[in-house]
């Protein structure tokens, strides 16, 4: 089973990675950005018998900080 | 428009981000973990006007290095 996760910053969390590559682009001369957020993926390989509560666990637990970070899990 | 990119260390690329947070899960007592890969996502807000072209080509010139990363863009 293979498992993608997003982890996003909460909306309203200044995202500085983000800031950057939006004035990058518009240096570069893209002038049709409104607006840039950046966050990570990671693909996960599970063993069979995995499930999505194991995944929300690692997510919870581990690979997103709630506090200020929304993950969302996808299953393909 | 919206648009969504991953860009993610080609296949064969050493990914250490991804290889540590195995180690971490793996350390936590999830066993099911076969493999992780960490990669970014990266939302645009584009103004009206701007097509698939445009993000393809933010991506080939600043948002991935194309020579040890693969992205995959998804409008939304």
């Amino acid at each position: 089973m293979k498992a993608r996760v997003h982890v996003m910053l909460k909306n309203g969390v200044l995202d500085p990675q983000g800031e950057a590559v939006r004035h990058a682009l518009g240096a570069m001369g893209f002038n049709q950005i409104e607006g840039v957020r950046q966050g990570k993926v990671i693909d996960l390989e599970l063993a069979e018998g995995a499930t999505e509560a194991d995944v929300t666990e690692m997510c919870e637990k581990l690979l997103a900080n709630t506090v200020i970070e929304r993950y969302e899990i996808e299953l393909v």
